[in-house]
């Protein structure tokens, strides 16, 4: 699901994870999916090679409008039944019956959705290393300037800039290496069949579920239609990377308040008003700090998701279709305001000084 | 913002209230509160009859595309700045002097989002019109059914499936009532120039606002800017709507489970799977209990919204622009599918009657 | 259930609510609710004057230890029953039959929560009158003073403090004016009996019903055991009050930096810091943005309790017994803390009226 | 703060928990803190010896009533100020100047807390061990039992009831592994001075930190005053385990329903009811369910409190004082109740292969 208009499509969302969560991505990964699954079946003589052949030819040039999918997914609950539904039309009657073939809609959708999560830590990462780049430019080069602490909303001491770029920083630093210990876990195929134990394909379950693992290169893991606890732990990932933006967010607000003027989020000129054409409003920093909250709520949601009822719930699985999207989006559209912030904010270190100096005269 | 897929449109968004939150509705709104202001200006002396003509003009023909509105949006953090100059450039240099005059551009966000709530309300409420008709139709058949209650997930006593129905039925009925009653005071103009003072209009401000709230058909009210209780009081009264039909969908999965079946969803024939074609999923009822839970979310992020910073806040605005549609378009489809369900749904009499009969024998 | 520690009792706490919503006077609602109930019973025939004397008598005196319903409580998972054990030692054989006659433990739970939320609405309400007279003083006294206003964390323009104190003052009113309208409704009597049809009543049971409703001054309604908006409704009210406030102290923060100095929380001095001997914290204010925050996210849990299965169901249930006395409390604090800001700020005009200055200068 | 009444102290609090997070606990965490502080102070001849044995004496033998600090902490905002003050009254005017020598209030909060969780893991990871072992042993009787899967509220196919507890026990086991993984890093020390930069020690701090550290026994860290993600991932943990055991409670209550009869939580007879003498209420598994939902909406306020402002922001760190012991008591009566649960339940595999049967004869 795309959670975003196109008014507010790179203040509120990121173009390029939205992308990745788009309806026609979407459809791409389930093919993905049954295109190894045929694969993978008939390399183990589960299925005619002639059938894999025909599905993956017909899977690779079939485009579905996803539009044509709305009815079937409320008649259905699930849009893997009208994909197939629509796939099955394109194939000969032979291939038909080997299209998905044991497998069960979750198979599709959670493996799917896996092939989505990697996608979007490839940008995340890639942003996140640049933004520790940006940070640590920001640190050689301003980080030993004098700056005032500023605890429970009061000057405090004088500490060095350093301190500040610290606190965004370190916990970005933290995190990054945490995900990079435990994605290979969370990234993890799919199947189970009807109910999740293989039984469709007796002996050969075990067999095939590590080939399809390996064929989509995600780890093999016994299946977890019911179990979301990995999901839940990469979206706190998300909600953390948010929060760390959020975080530097509400300090450059501070530090950008007019009264303040140590730093001013875009040395090029920043938010305008339609009432006050002297305003440079930091509203970056606002957004990180506003999309912080969101991805705080969404977790929630998420863990409410945990509760998942017996075999399979929808109740608790639809959370996930609702928020995961929008928590990648949320967290990649805050890599860019950050990435932007970073690299265009100006730092007034005389004012900060001049800062610290009025401190210790008061004093 | 439109936060819901295509494929997803009918599951989990309603089209017609997706439709009043649009970009293109969005844009129209704004436009609205401009036409009027400028009408009421006129009317008042304040701007010139010819500009206010030229806008109205003007206004009522310009299309614009919302994408074009994107990177001024991120530039500014608010979409009104790019809208007015893109009016201004369809406007002779006279008739640009008055376009929003005196007027912040929260002044244009707030009461197009009024307007947009105003249309949204209409559509749920003959919703809910015909819920309260469709559950008013089930009673009158079935209401006097036997039944089991069941507390605590175990059976407690017969009851009649009246009970269960008022369960549902009840709390609408109060809650529409609630809603007829409090609507005016929710429904109100938002008119404070730069700091919502109206200083800017010096002593025409207050009838000034008293002629754009008539004109608009809203309430009159002084600015409230940093003020969102009302907002919440109505999101709040959306969240409980769909709690309401959570509720209602939680009973119906529970009477629908395979071994009670004294309700069937749909009677049609619902939710297939794609490796169970005996299934006949309940899926519209488990929508609504998702639904329920995602609006209970997004009720917290809009109480936090109310903790708005100084004269104005973006941390906490945000918030708003994100939720207010989503939940706006999660209580319609809830309606939409309560409808369905309570048109379509079988009521296993015999049942429902065995059930009470085997319970009594068991005692 | 009292949420808190002995040592944040002040700060984060407020022993008057804690009181209300204490184990103790939970259990005096219980006795209040069997009282009135065996009363009315008696006034109509139901059961024998002597049972309702004797009752009557027994439960006026009785104490029970709360810790002593500890495991009766875990073993049945509600506390009534253990109480009903209790007191039926006290009574004799036959005034035991007539305890609690025909009703079930929700029937008491619920009208003690009702009872108790009365009580603590009385207290709100006495400070909300306070605080509305504290905030109407400072308008009288520095109402006209000039100030600025800040939009997105920059200076915006020159505005009255009475601007400041009216986004407080306003909402407050409105909302005290709301619940005023709806407390009626809200405060209504429990009493179903086992499956919430009154039918172990017969004849008699709407004549008890409203007899009940009468004896303890509540509204008269239909049994509402799975039916939760009025609840929800209070509980948003109780945390729009607190976001009110969470506003107010989130104002106060941003005026009293040390930077900006227009406001000081505390004119005798507030918080100190281990650290820092020249600190004066506004903790208070600080306190209110949390207190704000925490009821923000408790709503979200009431809302949730609304899905609330079957004919009862403690999954949702017992989200109210933890979050109701926490929202009761967490308002209570902030009204608290509200009315020591607004008795003790000291209003720094000269620097208001210098922040104004420089402002123009800078223009 | 303790967050649980007496008499729910069993059903919906956790004593063993309750008690590590109690004020006296804390208060013992704190003295833990200045004293293993002044010992290394003392070996790095940063103050007397004479001074630190004192400190260590006399906090050794020192009771605080909590009630006492209650005024100190809402003067303050802080407790740590009142503990410090009445220290000081037992120390000589010497060793007083070495109480809490160069520290900060936050220092003394935040390792207190640290060592906290330290406990409270300990115990949680106790009762995770005996849970494993317990659902371990019921695959190993039960395992094999044909059951029926039921996926989207309706009967699916046959599978093992081995699957439904490997939906329990996979999620636990992967969980436990990961903070084995990870809790070295969570739990680590906090010393960084008034504005957390160790300045106040000059070239003596870092080997403070690290005395200090291993004097604890928790890992060295940079002060992480405003860096709080290593606590957002500890209490999300303690989501997850809730979350996956409100899973477990959410289908025993299914396989419990008097309809399916699968199994029965309490063999030895669990819940009452005041209205219904036959009722056998399933009261643990609905207390899983209602813990798991709390925890989850307390999640997000510990991500709300990663958005903490400066140097130092109560309005962020409150959320925590209010949330962590409240998630770490929700997740040990989780725990608690789900080992009383795998202990007693009684599984009708009779009605299993019953109900198997039975949907086999229908297709």
């Amino acid at each position: 699901m795309n959670p975003k208009s196109a008014i507010f499509s790179k203040y509120l969302s990121d173009e390029e994870i939205a992308k990745i969560v788009s309806d026609e991505e979407f459809v791409q990964k389930i093919f993905q999916f049954e295109i190894a699954l045929a694969k993978e079946q008939s390399y183990l003589n589960m299925i005619p090679k002639k059938a894999s052949d025909e599905i993956r030819t017909v899977l690779s040039e079939l485009k579905i409008t996803p539009l044509a999918l709305a009815e079937g997914t409320v008649q259905n609950g699930i849009p893997v039944i009208p994909i197939l539904e629509l796939v099955k039309e394109k194939l000969s009657a032979e291939a038909r019956k080997y299209l998905h073939f044991g497998a069960t809609s979750q198979d599709a959708m959670d493996t799917a959705l896996v092939l989505t999560l990697r996608d979007g830590l490839g940008i995340l990462n890639e942003r996140l290393v640049q933004l520790q780049e940006n940070l640590s430019k920001l640190l050689e080069k301003y980080g030993d300037t004098p700056c005032m602490a500023r605890t429970r909303a009061q000057l405090a001491v004088p500490i060095k800039f350093s301190n500040k770029i610290d606190a965004w920083l370190q916990p970005l630093q933290r995190q990054r290496q945490r995900m990079q210990e435990i994605s290979g876990s969370i990234l993890k195929v799919q199947l189970g069949g009807a109910a999740g134990d293989l039984a469709v394909y007796q002996d050969k379950g075990e067999l095939l579920l590590n080939a399809l693992a390996s064929a989509l290169q995600l780890s093999r893991a016994p299946s977890w239609h019911a179990q979301r606890d990995s999901l839940c732990e990469f979206t706190n990932w998300l909600a953390m990377i948010s929060s760390i933006l959020g975080k530097m967010g509400s300090d450059i607000l501070v530090m950008g308040q007019s009264e303040i003027n140590e730093v001013t989020e875009n040395a090029e000129g920043g938010g305008k008003s339609s009432a006050m054409p002297h305003k440079n409003n930091p509203i970056l920093s606002e957004a990180l700090v506003a999309l912080a909250k969101l991805n705080a709520g969404l977790q929630s949601q998420q863990l409410l998701g945990m509760i998942h009822g017996n075999e399979r719930d929808a109740t608790a699985w639809i959370l996930e279709w609702d928020c995961i999207p929008q928590m990648l989006i949320n967290t990649g559209t805050a890599l860019n305001h950050a990435l932007t912030i970073t690299a265009k904010m100006k730092v007034n270190t005389a004012n900060m000084k001049k800062n610290v100096e009025h401190f210790k005269n008061k004093e």
